[in-house]
């Protein structure tokens, strides 16, 4: 296994759960608050996790009891974002320095997205803004019974921008709901989060939400990872496409992916009664 | 505060609730039915409020205890399109009538929409047909136990055009029950539009249901209006586009918005356990 | 009425429900498992009553006690589909075989969907893959208290190729739980399939839930065919498009479609408390 | 006729040539630069002869020796936008209320665009940035040999926000010469325009480019006018979809235009080999 | 090879041209004008060739010296047209009729794009309305000096309606030429449709036009017909895409078809100075 | 300024021509040809130079008298392909390593479009496959006179996939002329390429090409950065987007740049018949 040593992060394998990652947001003494240098990490890791072999699931998670993060640090964001702004004149170039920060930090949360193996978010405790953005980009949110989500946004001045208001009206197929707690900034918990849509389960306390999600990755992880990856890819498609451009694109793409082994492989031990076996990917 | 005085609308700023206007259909003895100089006074009314500085958010109710609205009222309507197509000999000059005709009506109704201050509907009694198309106009709805809902359109021979349509599967998702209403015209009541996620909320009575819409209105008031109508923008827009163009947008939009005073008042009023004020917009 | 005899499918027309057909999935001893000409003759026959005039609404069931569908007979299909791509000697090739078995297969199943009059799925036990490929191209999903669903394509090593992932997460609003269902092909019931509103509602049996689809089918039928029809459509447009492009569409739809004589006859009948009647379309 | 006095455009009917309106941009003594209240009196006299039925095609031009248009009177607009803008005291209310200018300016461009009869723009002498703007919103475009284009904005240090970047890229198939001159700036004249397509044909002097605008005008005027409407809005419709876009939209819109009395009309005469009459439309 | 026997269509394999069809309309007593049962024999012809392996490139051309096709056999249409919409007694329900025509219409046309060969269209003296059509639906067009080309549609009293105007503003990239010659239907030649880029080449009559075109259909059924194939569906994908929706479907398809022998071979052949061969396809 | 040394690019900074830079791919002695780390180097240099605010146009020649370059360096990119593509055992997983392959080698070549600065390519003498796919990605091009360009691609058993078919369609608007020359790989010189628009001038020879891609930089290079820049992303995103989705991009773009200080450092400068700085961006 390659080394995924990271200051804010803990990257483990969990030798009981073949194929799965476990990464945790390790900050917990600041309530896993994001500095600049974790989102940069958190691109790395994923993208690095997206095309390595030995992975097929993957679980994110925050360490400490307290708080799975409690967003942006919003002390040193400003420092950062004041300073940087202030070595332009004008409010044009402000702006496109302002455009350009925002688009890298996007571009860093979408490497959650954009990796190519499932991930399944276990929440707990304090889950606020960026702990919503970085969810919407996943795969399947669980959360424990203490868990406090909000869209925070509002309350410090702005509309959220790395990908909440883009994501979640996707992700949960209430408008009403998701305009009213990204306008009120109002905190909401695991009921009605599950009722909403918003996470897929409710544990009772963080250490079953975390087995629970290894658990869920865990069986994902025991499927063909050409099954797998193709589920998670064309669903993302589809949610931005019509159904007929979804469709066209899924013509193309199993073209190649039904030329597996997998295929014949699984069909064999569904008949042989045996767990199958699938080749790296 | 300027003339805000219409033939068929009540509009009033509740002074205990700063930066909220409350918008009343008001035609109680027609069951509040729609007849065209309505539909023009609505568009009227939401294009002023949007961009009137003394406003932040805005709730809309009907006048007296039958009705939100019985819809279009038919008997008028009717009328009035005869008279109007009888005008064109042929089938292709009629169809220009009508297209332009529907054109005109649903840009009134999405003056609601393109409102750029959150719109709160609450619900009571009748609303049907153009009550919903309303609703789903807006941001959030709200509503009494003893509302009635129906898509009515089919029951006279015709499918909606003002909007359910077009923006109904987009506000609810769960699209079997949204073909099965709309092709049924069925009456559904306020259980069942909280539970399909068409109403955040239901209120004993519709007294509780004004003063509930007046409460998150009032609350919305009281955060940044750029943070508040940025969100509505955003969202909205990301309805109706890729998260890959959502994103773009968001950056190009907040590349202005960071630049406000908001933030810092935010901020400092946050560290100061104040209430932020915040200037007009 | 015309004839409409075939293999694998029972078309009736129940007496008792006027403007009705009723199709049945006829391989019984097989779990009503799919092999290759029975979504050639699914796409017949759709396509059929699609414009039968005798025709305002669908019921699609499945014969027997145990299954509406296993899905895909998987023996029949892997020994043709291997067949046809050996006669191929490169991948590239391979492909292209591969892509236009796909897209033919896509297209037979879209019939339901292209059908213009309204189609309601009544399902019942063992419901795996097809399906659901089958159902999301449908309008209304009901089902008895038995049934069995499964998206199950992973499990024999593919990423669904046939609707499901293009139209699942359009139809149900709760991404997450797609993706769960999608990527884990595990089984879901009765309950959970109503809670996230995969179906409209659950029946004690199937012979109920048969006989509900067919009561919701005749509702739909006693309406204005030119109403109920153009609903279905701008529906359909509406989840693929903006709102913008949903309204422009409908102005021009709606500008022919209002002409008919059905809002006449809808308007009167509605005054003399009489059931309308409406010419055929 | 009715009347069509306007402070900045003279509105003429040219008694020889049945249907077609002129529009004269008078404003000679100003190289008819564009104060605000004529991009608002363009805006009105477009929406009126758009649903005129006295008209079914319109040319445009500007009065005086010199100049179609300068463009902006830069000096006027300098002065309104920063009072303008100077009301706001933050970036972020500053860009709000330029933000709803520019949509507001845009949104009277279009009205050409929007007009539902072909619009045909005759250039002469200096046709400077709004030139460019208003042409790319009409249909064809004629000139005089002396005309003088340039795409002027930002050699006053802006980009071009009025529609000639949004809408040039789709009337000159020649992206790099588009590029070339929105970015440079550069005077192009007749010859040029002419070969990459911004032209249909030059004329020797003004007057000639008018009296062949108008012939070209009177030629479409004498055709259906249900076939001509029909033409710009499918073709404008194409060009901002793709191809099964437009073909869907196209079933629609002529299942009602086909059944037009000009079909026969037309037909007919073409028998007897006289001209047709249509109704007005 | 197999038998392509047509009533209306002469299908040949010119045997000094390896893989190249040559399909020519052939009622030349009727200026090649188009009946029904020609546009259903057009789509089969080209569906057909689609697949067909000994197939690589195709050539449509028109019999007789006077005419490619004097397009619609407007005679016979309306003929049809009027009695098939009679049978509808209100407009809504013809407009239903004219709409499922149109759509079939449209997609035996469109045939002609959707073959996966690259077709070249060589036309000569008349060739009106539907010979636009069906042009811009081929991949390359050529003419002799002799040809007349009209958008006709207009002087019949509709727009047209069978791809013209959905696809010309997609070929020739000089919008305001298109509006010009759709909205006056007048007539150009050869020179101006060299001009604005209708088509590729002018040959000096129609024998040198028809061996000028099976000569570039030789040369394109000389390549390797994987990435022949591919170039033409991704030509056209990006057609009607963004850029980025372009390159994303190009890595999915390319990474199916870059597995082919075709590689390996066109390289070795092009060291060893020799003609390639490639498997069909 | 910063240090731009790179194996095999020269970067330099033209002391007469201030803010531009000037691009030279240095591998002469190879025809330019390309290697995996030149594409690698390509994107890094034009991403710095994209936020470099001593930079304002860029642009791109080739070294050596012979080639802008003979594109992609077959046999280094087929050793590399063929030992990467082996690791996998099956059809699918060794598509997703292309795909892989295929999606980092695009995202290097887009980087050029990407730079915020325009980039004017001069091309001479042999300009093969991979020249097209990095000139489209520029805004302008030109050339020499002895250029030599050939779509290679189908020569050598494949389409074209690192941006050709994707956006040469939309830099030519003649999609005859780009499917005839994408499908017959055949060579077009530097006055076909004036002609169809793929070029915007041809100069006698490569020197003074090159100083005249240089003028036009310097030309651009002397305007206001907020405005130049503005002009390239809208005028890219409009190519991508309709017209009303380009002109709301534009509304918000625009919010921000108004507030430049360049409008009136531009307006003064013109009134006082100077030349305008501006400051860096």
């Amino acid at each position: 296994m390659s080394d995924y040593t990271y200051q804010h992060f803990n990257v483990t394998f969990p030798p009981e759960r073949q194929y799965v990652a476990h990464v945790e947001i390790n900050r917990a003494d600041k309530l896993n608050a994001f500095v600049e240098s974790m989102w940069l990490e958190l691109s790395t890791i994923f993208t690095r996790l997206s095309s390595d072999p030995s992975v097929r699931a993957i679980v994110l998670t925050g360490a400490g009891d307290r708080a799975f993060t409690a967003g942006l640090d919003v002390k040193a964001a400003s420092e950062g974002l004041l300073s940087d702004s202030n070595t332009a004149s004008d409010s044009a170039r402000k702006a496109t320095q302002l455009r350009r920060h925002i688009a890298e930090f996007q571009e860093c949360i979408s490497a959650v997205e954009k990796c190519e193996k499932p991930v399944i978010v276990a929440y707990h405790g304090i889950s606020y803004g960026l702990a919503i953005d970085i969810g919407v980009a996943a795969d399947v949110r669980v959360c424990s019974a203490d868990v406090q989500f909000t869209v925070k946004e509002v309350d410090i001045g702005l509309a959220a921008d790395i990908g909440t208001l883009s994501r979640l009206p996707k992700v949960v197929g209430n408008f009403g709901w998701v305009k009213e707690v990204a306008l009120s900034a109002r905190i909401f918990g695991a009921d009605e989060a599950l009722r909403v849509g918003y996470v897929n389960r409710v544990f009772k306390n963080k250490e079953e939400a975390v087995r629970g999600a290894l658990d869920l990755a865990g069986l994902i992880a025991s499927k063909s990872p050409v099954a797998v990856q193709g589920t998670k890819e064309l669903l993302n498609y589809s949610r931005d496409h019509s159904v007929a451009e979804g469709l066209r694109y899924t013509t193309v793409w199993n073209s190649a992916m039904l030329q597996t082994n997998d295929v014949t492989a699984a069909l064999l031990s569904g008949i042989q009664k045996r767990k199958p076996t699938f080749e790296k990917l």
